[in-house]
């Protein structure tokens, strides 16, 4: 058993490394420094004391490097959903059954999830990916225009006993969370910003697994109750991710690796949607701890990813912490949220729109007449 | 001049008495049990872990009671910033001159301020209301629709040498307050949400006093850097607390007595505002430092006032977590805001609207055929 399984670690580490060679490294633009300054100038002149708007003011000159113009706007957003199954469910890491993956996705496509009802209410551009789920979509599902159908698997492997997928499958899933960003030919307007979200019964546990596993943590640290298992359930969970840990964690020495030991194909997707949209020049708005852990392996293999990525909220998951202190991340929110979808981040939005239009709508001092400070 | 002082200070004393026993202790309706419960039972069914959308789930719960429904809505939001100036301006607390209240009127009118801009946004029913400045407002300001020029007084007084204001002019202010909740003849739609704001230069040092006057805090304590005043001015600005509060505490009996004494015209209007809102079952989303010394002092009155206030955000003036504090008040947002106007509240606004759209938009579990939790 270990020999086969060192062989066959050996084996896919060379192609795991193969893979970190191709689009994943193309470097992300500069952030425009002239359009920064110009932005920070002009929060100096807006009739308010100088700072006095607090995080708003940042927000703002981030969006003005990011847009390289002195008034960035905010209106075309991009909110994908990306699901999948974890074979870790079978370990019973979940109050929920596996079922509700495919349920759950039905619901984002016809509008009653949480996410689909912030995503309306932003006027956002919304759908969900369907990566692979261990149950099957009905017809009508599957081509549900706002449903993109690719169950490129059905779900990734139990990490208790498997790595998450082989590696073709990383690629394919990496590829397909890019492809959620580059423009297509029908779809020619780029947005201006991008949220992921993720559903995926048992997803805390591997996302507990990768944290684990990233930050050399404790599972004590990462494992939280996700959906909202019991206490005996949290014990459980800590063991599943504990056996894990320790079939993977010898051979976990990339990010890429990590990802495909321990990781799921939303968690691929969202990661590889990252990373394309700081290349594409496109901010991401990080939702909780699922889409954190996905943000920083995203960081991990492509550094320059890191200044295209804001975070929304602080997740209730006891984890999260951990990994937005790894990414020197501080989060707009803290609401003791803990849903996952991506809306965590699509609930922070309006901040961001609100600090794009204060700085843009504002009068300057000169404008409106008013004396500046001594 | 102790004993004119002393003298003075009984006659006003038995006159803030008289009023104590006016409109301001009616009370507030109680808040919907059977409407709370209906909301906190859909939470349960909508498809999401129970509790997993953390605060925005109370805030919903919040507005079924205030609505007496289960599903709550918020399209109509009224905003009004109160306006006055202090006579502490004249000891040198603020890095900003006078003059600017008036500068700041226009600019609330012409919508060139931070909070104008977010009203506008947002939809919501604006106007600035002018209790009394000590440089005159132009002719046309006077006359302009989003400007209602009660001039009640050129500023309160300066509270180093005399109470803030007198006991008539103390009733004014805290009917003009009121009188922007009550619907009139022609405004005849009740609003769902009040967001008071503040503008008048020196008043963080006024709210200081009241501060500590109320919490029995040291000057330390409840001084901060308000607009941005330099590490030399913050002295001088305690020194000048503490002088108004060496004169008036002794004399600061009551809530009403302590406003009188040490606070500004425009917290008095926001004093009468959250009280009256509460009697119209109308809540109050408070803002900062000096709105949430106004809450303290309405709830200090008629404690019914505390169940009709959600509280927007903590400010970087280091008073006001104290008063959250003794209010028992958990703000939603924190991002290092200091403005005033009421920008911070207008800034948590969305978080309240996408709570209600949230609870009333999503599929329960029956609804979207997906599987509840074990």
């Amino acid at each position: 058993m270990q020999n086969s399984t060192t062989a066959f670690a050996s084996d896919v580490k060379r192609q795991t490394s193969d893979l970190s060679q191709t689009w994943l490294n193309l470097s992300a633009p500069p952030i425009s420094q002239t359009a920064s300054e110009a932005a920070r100038q002009r929060q100096q002149q807006l009739t308010k004391p100088p700072g006095s708007l607090g995080r708003l003011e940042d927000i703002a000159v981030a969006f003005a490097g990011w847009q390289g113009t002195a008034l960035p706007t905010l209106d075309r957003c991009r909110v994908r959903v990306f699901a999948a199954d974890h074979g870790i469910a079978a370990e019973g890491v979940s109050a929920f059954p596996q079922g509700v993956t495919v349920e759950m996705i039905r619901n984002f496509a016809r509008g009653g999830a949480a996410i689909s009802v912030l995503a309306r209410l932003h006027g956002a551009d919304f759908r969900v990916v369907n990566l692979g789920t261990a149950h099957p979509l009905a017809e009508a599902d599957r081509n549900h225009p706002a449903i993109h159908h690719l169950q490129l698997a059905p779900g990734s492997a139990n990490i208790c006993t498997d790595p998450a997928m082989d590696c073709h499958l990383l690629a394919a899933a990496l590829q397909a969370g890019a492809d959620e960003i580059c423009p297509s030919e029908q779809d020619g307007t780029k947005p201006q910003l991008f949220i992921g979200g993720e559903m995926g019964i048992g997803n805390t546990a591997t996302t507990a697994a990768l944290t684990s596993a990233l930050l050399d943590l404790p599972v004590d640290a990462s494992v939280g109750s996700g959906t909202g298992i019991d206490s005996q359930g949290l014990v459980r969970k800590r063991a599943v991710v504990s056996r894990a840990l320790a079939l993977h964690l010898p051979f976990c020495t990339t990010p890429l690796e990590t990802l495909r030991r321990l990781g799921g194909l939303e968690i691929a997707a969202l990661t590889g949607a990252y990373i394309a949209a700081a290349q594409q020049g496109i901010p991401s708005l990080v939702d909780g701890y699922i889409c954190t852990a996905a943000a920083l392996i995203a960081c991990r293999i492509n550094p320059g990813v890191r200044d295209w990525l804001l975070f929304a909220h602080r997740s209730r998951e006891p984890g999260h912490g951990h990994l937005l202190d790894a990414l020197n991340a501080l989060p707009l929110l803290d609401l003791g949220m803990r849903l996952g979808e991506g809306s965590g981040a699509a609930t922070a939005l309006p901040l961001l729109q609100m600090a794009c239009a204060l700085h843009s709508g504002m009068a300057t001092f000169a404008e409106a007449g008013v004396s500046g400070n001594d």
